[in-house]
């Protein structure tokens, strides 16, 4: 089984749970996890304050129905958990149709689709349905009945921490608060948790930090219980539709010359990948928080087709089939590469940068000079000598000398193993 | 009565006045000004020293003219003021035409004009002509007379000051030296005294203060005599040659990023009208002073076709009939979008900027989340409350977001009024 | 005759000369230049530690040759000092030709071209011969003889200073280490050394030194030998490969921005030469050793065909013929014209520089105002006055004004004549 067809299936796994920001689905989604990752699970108790926000209360429901004036259950919580809004109150009441439009939601551009609509912090209940539904519904007397509990409770989220040589930290946070939808952002949960395993099997220079959270007021609990962990945090990634066939994505932080917009765009463009470069907005996903002004790290976000910008977005249609195996691997292999580059991607200092050093007497030069073919080898050993100045970065002599940054890195290795590079 | 048409026939009142940089021309057109709004004049004494300059002697003509052979009055002042060099000492001579040639000016490539010469710091005395007069002229003997004075006297300017919420100030310059010509400069102060009218109806947050000053003598004077005021200007606008039928020409301050430099760009660009951008330069009008590298003031200039680009520049065909209400009124419409913006440019500090705020509970975000169709105004929100760390303008949030600077401006008051912007 | 033939003489009459970073060749150069120029030529012992580098043996030569099986010599370094790969360890035997192979080195794409190659810290010997004559060699055995000595002696260099109104120096390096090859760089040997006597001939600002040194470890042993002058160095050049038929070649100092960067461009763009301009790479001349990263100084190099770009680099192609009087005297005219400019490129401070000092009664203006053709000469006035504030160079005048160099150098000239300007 490829990697990308393993993380489809936990995508499928993963589908039919109806996460909110609170409540069970999104831990039963962090115990799925959990069987690939030892997640460190967190629970932050209701009204614990968080930055500018308070931890709401938790909801969770068991079912949901609308039956018609003839009796038969018109909309069912049963076929889709996006029939219901999310965080909508307990609700057990007989209306006319004209009373209960008021509670229904649809996308009349889009009519076979049932939409995803949320009403988090506003007391409501509401039923999501298909324009064509709504259109076929008769006249007369309806009945709804929501069994839910918005109580207090706890907000859940998970973190999985890779060790690295420095204490120094690359975020990597995903979202894991939308129900039944699949590219958003179970596709992004799939492709973190295959990454955090593949460097767990390194020994990376930095430490790297998995957030599997609920999308804005998770992360803000993370960033307002980890006060003294942000100057440790030098670089960081948003994961989010990552499964969709469209080409991929990178929206830069919002210092948009941060060493991971840097990173990506030197992997993208060296890959030959399709690919896009947006700058930093402040709406997506929850690089706007860690892109807000106080904090302004350098995060940036990888998609496949961006934010609300495919049609499927935010309804019934995406769905595990929107998804590809190829498309989650192609993701994959991008971070991949992307944390091969920033993992390296290091300043040094030219121990002998008065001329250049002998590279000779140190067996780091071919001897009979006055030839034309200069090795790149050897054209890298001089570019990072000249170049390491305590200023420039790996990835800085890289772009500027033309050569693969595997050969710059390999050269620079071999400079600190001869004493003429320190860090 | 449109204002374009108020301001031409205010163009077309200031016109037969012979101004020149001291004497009664300028103090009857500070009059007429001073019908419009109540001005400030200062008269200088001849003799005062200003920054490296000395103010001069005070220059006044009643009449002149050349009688020829015949005795018939072949040039006469009193067809036109341009007729005599400004500054002409008083002479009262016969000479024959090889003599007087050397003190004849005519434009031999626009044989029908008669054009504009000064003599302000050598004493010397000359007439201007249409060169195909020159070329009528028979040999034998003329007479010469001009009655003019060159006396111990003062150098006049105005200001007229439109008080704002702070004493950093805005000014506003033209020049009010020249004789008859109607764009070079009874367009400019046609413009500024109208924009002086209708920037005194509102309550400004700068201090705007308008400048009615003879060319180069009459800014400098002014400097000289303000000096503790510089460091009050934050930005500055020259208006010469407002009227002509040709596009908006655009001159960056000294500085070329300076706030006045941003807003007419962002503001000539999002108008839509057609217009040019140019460099500055120490040539053109009093922003040379403003310009000059002690004070390097924000102070840019707007013309329509700039100066001497127009082959009626500095001659008898600069007269009303070359410019129009509508460009007038246009120039008008154009400083008054300009300085809409500009008034409202400021830098604001996030007072949350750790996470975004819940603008929900402050009622300042839909509440229904879920919905692709972010609205304009929840954008600007957000951008406002992402770039405001007290470095970056408002014209910059508008310009990073591509959102209207209304809408980012209204983000602001909003934003302002719920606490979290602080100045 | 013209400079441009001087040149091409002196070529001719070094290129016999078996030169090497060592040894008598080296000498018998100096004593030619030495002939145009009072030289200092300076010999350092053999074992002086220099930077990271120490100075090796001395080489020299008397003969070498290789005689077949049939006892004709088939290849004698009388024939061309290329044949003997410099530095090669003295030699006597006889071997088969599978044995002798492996120390002969040909070029298979230009078989009728002998190939130039060094050994210089490595100890070893070989000959360097057409590719076709090794094709022709019979199966037998072969003797060799190499007569030359590798013994402790000096490295032999020379300078030449032309002294300048300050100690802030211009350096002018070329290397002198190549045998038989015109181009590379007897070429730029005789460039320099014309250059050097113009210089003389005026009394330039800045002192000018030229240096003809062994590459690499000659300029490593003088910045190892004047460490105290290093931040005296402003501005340098090499010069290399000045006598081909290609066009100007300039490549930028490792800061990109340096003044001799400004100038080249700036005098190449001018002048309407063809030309490339180039970024820094640490490969190619002594720019190398200049631009390492704890100099840093701002040293570009100047070449026709640039390092390494042309089928005859470093073959035995590489002959008088392929260098020419006009090429010789088009890169020194080059020259000339950007140390022209160089040398009057500094900054001023306008003494009066609030508001436009009184040009008129200084005699520096045309006292006949309001004419619409005002002269280049006013306008670099207004121009250097304006933008003499300590951070910008005559060269930012001139290229922000669009003004010829010279016009506002003269500019420049007449203000400090008039107390208008400082240093």
């Amino acid at each position: 089984m490829t990697v990308g067809a393993e993380m489809h299936a936990l995508v499928e796994r993963m589908y039919p749970l109806c996460r909110s920001i609170t409540g069970n689905g999104v831990r039963r989604t962090l115990e799925i996890v959990g069987e690939y990752l030892p997640l460190w699970t967190h629970e932050v108790p209701t009204g614990t304050q968080v930055l500018d926000w308070t931890v709401p209360r938790e909801w969770n429901i068991a079912g949901a129905h609308i039956t018609g004036p003839d009796g038969a259950r018109v909309v069912d919580f049963a076929d889709s958990n996006l029939h219901v809004v999310s965080y909508s109150v307990p609700v057990s009441a007989t209306m006319s149709l004209a009373e209960l439009r008021e509670h229904l939601h649809t996308l009349p551009e889009q009519p076979s689709l049932i939409p995803y609509r949320t009403s988090y912090y506003a007391p409501d209940w509401g039923f999501c349905l298909a324009h064509e539904t709504l259109d076929a519904l008769p006249e007369g007397q309806y009945t709804v009945h929501i069994d839910s509990t918005v109580e207090d409770g706890h907000l859940t989220y998970a973190e999985y921490v890779v060790p690295g040589a420095v204490t120094d930290e690359v975020i990597v946070s995903c979202h894991v608060c939308h129900p039944s939808l699949a590219n958003d952002n179970l596709a992004g949960i799939a492709v973190a948790t295959f990454l955090a395993r593949e460097l767990a099997e390194r020994s990376p220079y930095y430490t790297y930090r998995f957030l599997f959270v609920p999308g804005t007021i998770g992360s803000i609990t993370w960033l307002a219980r980890n006060a003294e962990r942000i100057n440790r945090i030098k670089h960081g990634l948003v994961l989010a539709c990552a499964g969709d066939s469209g080409p991929l994505t990178y929206k830069r932080s919002r210092r948009g010359d941060a060493g991971i917009d840097r990173v990506m765009r030197y992997v993208l463009e060296e890959s030959g990948r399709e690919h896009s470069i947006v700058d930093f907005s402040p709406y997506g996903y929850d690089e706007r928080q860690f892109c807000s002004p106080g904090f302004n790290l350098g995060v940036g976000c990888l998609t496949r087709t961006p934010y609300a910008a495919y049609p499927e977005y935010h309804t019934s249609a995406d769905n595990p089939g929107f998804v590809s195996p190829d498309a989650l691997a192609d993701t994959l292999a991008t971070c991949r590469e992307a944390f091969a580059v920033l993992d390296r991607n290091r300043r040094y200092v030219n121990t002998s940068p008065y001329g250049e050093p002998q590279l000779g007497r140190r067996g780091l030069y071919d001897s009979l000079g006055g030839r034309s073919d200069a090795k790149q080898a050897q054209l890298a050993l001089l570019w990072v000598l000249n170049l390491s100045d305590g200023d420039h970065t790996l990835l800085d002599v890289a772009e500027r000398s033309g050569l693969p940054f595997d050969a710059v890195a390999a050269a620079a290795q071999a400079l600190l193993g001869a004493g003429l590079l320190k860090e």
